[in-house]
């Protein structure tokens, strides 16, 4: 089977980082060319890309940095490079991946030695394929754990768009002789789960069926439902799960109606102990007001845009991790083995 | 203050009945004019008007036919007018208050006795009046009944378009000194939320706030919210509340999070003993894949739109009717001073 077009829509190509454009995705395909660190910096901030996307963006726009100061004496080179992690991890204040990203890359960087030129270069280029490959690899692990949850034939509802570990929850799926159905909202207002999910899932050959995010809880009061699957922005220690707005009410309804909910997320967060920790982001309400750039609202009212809602423990199922699944009042043992080699 | 347009939008003239245009509404204001009763079936039928619109539209409809067959011998006109009764009432399956319309309209009629020419139109326009007087006065009483459930300076969580029980609710909060402010749903796929209920409050001078479907149990969540109020298609008796899909959902997270809901409705509904007994209309599942004509899932996977959902009385406060609130568990009372007279 061939991976669907967003498993590998950011691209490092010689003459720069190509990423493909999901704000006009599946309407449009337009890759987007970055030539230069501060190009992957805008389209990051310009959301070209989003969810695992800015990860991968990241590592790419690193390279490019070291391809561009590999003319520099090492301690010059070294310098270029950490102005550019700067610059890409300040891209995106919530976005915990982006400083996993830089990491990776200056790590190799750095146990190379104090290099310069086609070093450098090597370097860098062996640290974003580190980068890339264990990130795929614990997205692997946590599809492997999400699937076994779902029992044969089972039909998931899903939100917004848990980008690769839902395509790995698929692919596990697959292996195991399992061939999960998904109902995915559409997820206003930028309408990942109509665009994203459904096209990635179509891609797939998963059969799919698109409902509006007022639906769910009646599709997960039909009996219909067998499990609640999503991926989180984060994970606090103590269970909650932070991630796109409208999860919260689908938990609800599930816990409601007594289907499971799972959350995906690689890790939790130990620097977020308590739900009360993670600020909720606003957004602009106008976004809010109209649908790919066509006004759907009222002119004389305001849109309010929380970007993040909180689901607290008690509507939480499991936390599926690269770890394995774990319940949500029993976090603290996914670093019984130490910290995740990210 | 001036009425919101919405609450005086079908309008009986000497050429026909003018119903104003809800599919496009408040982007543009156009009024169809239905000359005959067949004019407005059909606009009845293509959504031209819709929750209460149908009813005005009925009631004017009839005086269209009075006048077609003003005519003809009393005999003949009774069956020209029991033939356009039919008509209208088969335009919705689901919506009783059709039957109710043509009802007080024939009834007039017929206690006019065997009348042709200006006797027939009089007693039909006579109808007619009362049936819309009737009306707007049973949804006063609703209005002011569920005002009282408002603390003062409450905010409201409404979802959909709750049409004259919502004008009357504001009407009757500020009579009493009370000015709530209102947060909407936007209301996919058709957005009356953002689009009806939106401009409506904010032509009454409202304090609104527009948010996609998905934020509803975050605003519960956040303490701000007093009260979730919609209208309701039909609650049964015993307590299930039957609503435009979405209503559910929030109302088991205003559950979950202490806030009350207040449904809506002139009367219980005798013909629905159970929640059983109210069959789901599933519409085109296409229409979830566009919004206001313009496509926006996937082009690779099926939609699913059912109108309507159903939430169990555990999850309802009250049912607010021209009677008063009553506990879900006790819409029998309503019925202990007999049939309202509708």
């Amino acid at each position: 089977m061939v991976l669907p077009v967003l498993a590998d829509s950011v691209r490092l190509a010689p003459d720069g980082v190509r990423i493909l454009d999901r704000r006009g995705f599946p309407f449009t395909r337009e890759w987007v060319r970055c030539a230069t660190v501060e190009d992957v910096a805008v389209a990051i901030e310009e959301m070209v890309t989003q969810s695992s996307g800015p990860y991968f963006a990241a590592l790419g726009g690193m390279v490019l940095a070291a391809r561009a100061a590999s003319a520099l004496p090492p301690p010059a080179a070294r310098a270029h490079l950490g102005r550019a992690a700067d610059r890409l991890v300040g891209t995106r204040k919530t976005n915990n991946h982006l400083r996993k990203a830089v990491r990776f890359v200056l790590s190799e960087v750095d146990s190379a030695g104090p290099v310069s030129g086609a070093e450098l270069v090597a370097a860098a280029e062996a640290g974003a394929r580190l980068g890339d490959e264990r990130y795929r690899a614990r997205s692997r692990a946590l599809g492997t754990h999400a699937a076994e949850l779902l029992p044969a034939g089972a039909t998931v509802l899903t939100h917004c768009w848990a980008d690769l570990y839902l395509v790995e929850l698929v692919l596990a799926a697959r292996r195991a002789g399992r061939e999960p159905a998904f109902v995915c909202t559409e997820t206003r207002p930028y309408l990942q789960g109509a665009r994203l999910t459904a096209e990635t899932l179509a891609e797939m050959g998963v059969d799919t069926t698109v409902i509006t995010d007022g639906m769910g809880a009646a599709m997960l009061a039909s009996g219909e439902i067998a499990a609640l699957v999503t991926a989180a922005d984060r994970v606090t220690m103590d269970g909650h799960v932070v991630n796109k707005i409208g999860t919260l009410g689908l938990a609800v309804a599930a816990h409601a109606f007594g289907v499971p909910f799972h959350a995906m997320a690689q890790a939790p967060d130990q620097a977020a102990p308590t739900g009360a920790d993670v600020p909720i982001e606003y957004r602009d309400g106008e976004e809010v007001l109209s649908v790919l750039g066509h006004r759907v609202a009222s002119d004389r009212v305001r849109g309010r845009y929380p970007a993040f809602d909180v689901t607290p423990p008690r509507f939480v199922t499991t936390v599926v991790t690269d770890r394995g699944a774990f319940a949500p009042g029993r976090l603290g043992e996914y670093y019984a083995e130490g910290e995740p080699n990210q």
